[in-house]
């Protein structure tokens, strides 16, 4: 009998090639089958993500499943132990238990929260967080960015921020978009959506760096939206200032519906 | 003419052999001083700092002086943006400019405020944070630390939390020693004096410690305390967790006054 394992992980993107496994690249997904599948004796194991970063990228709150024989559960805090044991420290294990009946961490995701974090005064930055916050060298105004980032919100085709790819939807829906800024003055960008798509997040950022700084009005945001097309204005910014924070799961009986919907409203996406 | 830059940097330590400049190491006064010289065209320039941190110990809140030619002081702001263009980004200056009447980094200062961070739930620990967090195998029981730390506070001879040097006074005031846990889970020191002695901070952390496990008794830091004598059951914890938050100094007034005190309470010291 298997059985499905949840797992909920955290890392610092910094030494990595992404999520993705790849080849002799250093990768989170290659370090973590690695180490399941030397714990467990096995020759391979796959795990699937909710959120798959690309290189630099960090995470607090990815999480994964994992299909595995039944005898190699055991009690969920030595097997977050046994995990962590033998993974480097830059990536962590919080978490790891059974997941419900129909829990898939890719497709019964209701929404994912990113944060992107910029210092925009560069004499403020902590050196101890500058592994994970953007430093822009000119002041930002958030409350432009703030209007900017009104009109990107709900369902819309965002092609215009999106690494297109052969047959998939980019249609999205953006539930939360805005900055603040935290006690240290670090401006903080939330960005939560049902799914991103590639680039997006970083796409979306650069857009409002350029209204923040002056360079674009608030109303240029919704523009480059409507236009369905990559606008070479719009930067990708650079990965380190973005962290998946967290994936959220509808309760458990409505685990295998959701990831049903899902599979629908991506019935065009690249597998 | 020359005046007095007080100078406010932080800087992540795990780069550096500590503050001391030290021939043929990276230490953090070797590297402002070398900055310092390359922006002024001078062939070498000395730096005072308020406290000299060990190798890995971490700064938010570093404060120094260095006594310049008139002619080299500029606006503030540039003056920072130069600062910064040529230190490495584990270094930076958060402001320059030139201090009151009667200043010195040192001798002025009324307290320095140190943090030291355990995690003590391993599988909590963000790896973004992991450079200046301790991870600590067995949970810690903050009300016994809190115990322990109250009957440290005062002045007391700290002849068992510090390394001696010969001629030196061991003679401090502890004006906070408390733990609280900050939204993460992350157990946190206060730990604020008028001064300390070489491994002070690391030595009273790990004696409580020893506390928070239930290795001993609450009322042992207090026994340590009074025995004047290093005892080998207090471990010296890494250096990694200790962060220097914030050197405070009196009104501008009172600074001169502040100094002689000072030179005056540690006139036993070695210089």
């Amino acid at each position: 009998m298997s059985v499905r394992l949840r797992i909920d992980l955290a890392y610092d993107g910094a030494g990595f090639h992404g999520w993705a496994r790849q080849p002799g690249l250093r990768t989170v997904q290659g370090d973590l089958e690695a180490a399941l599948a030397t714990i467990w004796r096995l020759p391979s194991v796959d795990v699937t993500c909710a959120g798959r970063t690309d290189t630099g990228v960090h995470a607090r709150g990815q999480v994964v499943h994992v299909d595995v024989a039944e005898a190699s559960v055991e009690d969920p805090e030595r097997l977050v132990r046994r995990f962590n044991g033998v993974l480097d420290p830059d990536v962590r294990v919080r978490a790891a238990r059974v997941a419900a009946e129909g829990f898939d961490a890719r497709f019964s995701a209701l929404w994912r929260r990113y944060a992107y974090r910029i210092v925009d005064r560069p004499e403020t930055l902590d050196p101890l967080r500058r592994g994970h916050v953007l430093t822009w060298g000119r002041p930002l105004d958030e409350g432009l960015m703030n209007e900017a980032a009104s009109a990107l919100l709900g369902e819309h085709d965002f092609a215009s921020f999106c690494k297109r790819r052969e047959g998939a939807t980019t249609v999205r829906t953006l539930l939360d978009l805005g900055w603040t800024r935290d006690p240290d003055g670090v401006l903080v960008a939330t960005v939560r959506a049902d799914a991103f798509c590639h680039n997006m997040v970083r796409s979306l950022v650069g857009c409002m760096i350029a209204v923040g700084e002056g360079r674009r009005p608030p109303a240029w945001a919704a523009e480059v939206l409507a236009a369905r097309v990559r606008d070479s204005a719009v930067t990708v910014v650079h990965a380190h200032g973005l962290t998946l924070e967290e994936v959220h799961y509808p309760d458990d009986h409505d685990l295998a519906a959701q990831a049903q919907r899902s599979r629908v409203v991506r019935t065009l996406e690249a597998p």
